[in-house]
């Protein structure tokens, strides 16, 4: 596919990264996506405690021997510093934060020889993430599924101004779920791409198997921006639900009455249990191009198919170069 | 760069189109996008009645032998019959439509050997078109100047789904004003772009040197979304102006109260006399990758350039193709 800084920085193969996926960022999902030659992320906020996701780190290290980070969404549930410090005892490469500023975390990763990566959704947060020491940037662009921000700049947009602005590498997400999105990014100027949706519809992935059956028919319209009245805008899933909450929001109604609808034991039983009509889960815009289940090395491979020919298609399509000069 | 169905089409050099401009898409700028390879459109929102647009399309005609098109946007603001008569009067030989559903117009334009091309902001509208007997589409993403619709889909997405479902060639817009944005365009499937807001920095566009001024120096964040209390949703400049406007519409105000900030006489002053304090400018948040006012002609060779510079880039980086065979 291409050797950028990314791959370089992390040891892997394609510069194609998981995103973290709360609930469904465990063993099994990020083994394959690293085992396929990306880079998988133990997302803590599936974790109760440190000792059960160390327990787990140890699980997908018995299922590959390539590297895999951690995501730590700060400032956003619960406080992360015990993740952080099990990320440290189980010597992760690389830990990617999003949520709030990691400025608390920057120097304690570093001194232990981890490497930090900012999801940020917005030129402003990416380059304060680089000027607190990370080593990289992901930028999520409006249609991404979870928070894109409250400025509203779409992937096409946010990956040239962020590539245009920071010396550290941009790995662009949102909108990304196919090979000819993800040459797109690069041709935007992106080092890496991150995926979450796309995961979504992997077999490997822990979410049940009867909203994975739902995602897999929804179209790009199918999402819906939700928890702006808290100001932790969240692109998810349109089930009625959702609808219900954004109503409830734009009627003005306090925490307390959105609370049933965004609480961890709701999204649970939303992503482990089926129940359609509970929780609200994030997801893109780009779930409309995704139809098939399909295994993680099979996305992979798709992907990196898509990219070479379209890669091909277009290099081949160019007239003689002599017909561009002035 | 790239021939396309849409260069055969048109018998134009390079697939870039201009953008329809209200009150800027004349015979200047018109004939210097034509004349430096892509297509111009004349803009029937820009003149009084037929005969100005006619005079002006001679005027065109004066300064180039190539192809232009005419651009009209049906159900925004006043009655387009006389314009689409002129068209064909004039023997253009393409009319672009925005707005509303251009099906009165098909079978006329079409009697004429006229081709036509309708912009949508949605997939579903797409295909309607298609239907109606379209020769192609422009899919308009969220982050475009002007009439986004109200699916808040992004370039990244609706270029790809438009491509999977229809037959016709698929032009993107929204977001492309570099060369590295026309390469992600081409790389998403579109057989063309579109582009209004770079034009706008264009020395040839007869739009005034104190708005050319500040919309050189402005981000990607400095648009904002107003008339969507009137469900024409239009992405414009973040002025004072448009920010007041905003707030009017948020705060459930009539018709006849926001009339004065859209109305045509305050657009005039805007983008005629530079009167900042006017009307509201439709702009995409592609203006924030621009910060130099060039020629048309050095605008198409900056972003031919660029566009052949990353395809190089990015075949040249490609790993051996072995490495990608599973």
């Amino acid at each position: 596919m291409i050797e950028t800084r990314i791959t370089e920085m992390f040891g892997i193969e394609y510069p194609i990264i998981q995103g973290g996926l709360q609930g469904l960022g465990t063993s099994r999902l990020v083994s394959a996506v690293s085992e396929a030659g990306g880079l998988g992320l133990i997302t803590a906020g599936s974790y109760a405690n440190k000792k059960d996701m160390l327990k787990d780190i140890e699980k997908a290290r018995s299922l590959t021997s390539k590297p895999f980070g951690m995501n730590a969404a700060i400032g956003i549930r619960r406080p992360m510093d015990e993740f952080i410090e099990g990320a440290i005892e189980a010597k992760v490469p690389v830990v990617f934060t999003s949520g709030n500023n990691p400025h608390q975390y920057v120097e304690q990763l570093k001194n232990n020889g981890i490497k930090i990566v900012h999801v940020v959704p917005s030129v402003r947060f990416a380059k304060k993430a680089e000027s607190i020491g990370c080593d990289a940037v992901v930028v999520v662009g409006y249609e991404c599924g979870g928070h894109p921000g409250q400025d509203d700049i779409t992937t096409m947009m946010l990956t040239q101004r962020a590539v245009q602005e920071l010396s550290i590498p941009v790995i662009a997400a949102g909108g990304i779920s196919t090979g000819k999105a993800a040459l797109a990014a690069f041709a935007l100027g992106a080092q890496g791409i991150q995926m979450g949706t796309r995961f979504l519809t992997s077999k490997e992935v822990g979410l049940h198997p009867l909203v994975k059956e739902q995602i897999l028919k929804l179209q790009e319209t199918d999402t819906v921006l939700v928890k702006k009245s808290i100001r932790k805008t969240a692109r998810v899933m349109k089930t009625e639900n959702a609808l219900a909450l954004l109503a409830l929001e734009e009627s003005g109604a306090p925490l307390e009455e959105i609370m049933p609808f965004i609480s961890g034991d709701s999204y649970q039983q939303l992503i482990y249990e089926g129940k359609l009509d509970k929780g609200v889960m994030a997801l893109g815009q780009s779930i409309g191009l995704v139809n098939e289940l399909k295994t993680v090395n099979e996305i992979f491979e798709e992907i990196i198919t898509e990219y070479n020919e379209q890669l091909d298609f277009l290099y081949g399509a160019r007239k003689s170069p002599l017909k561009t000069v002035f």
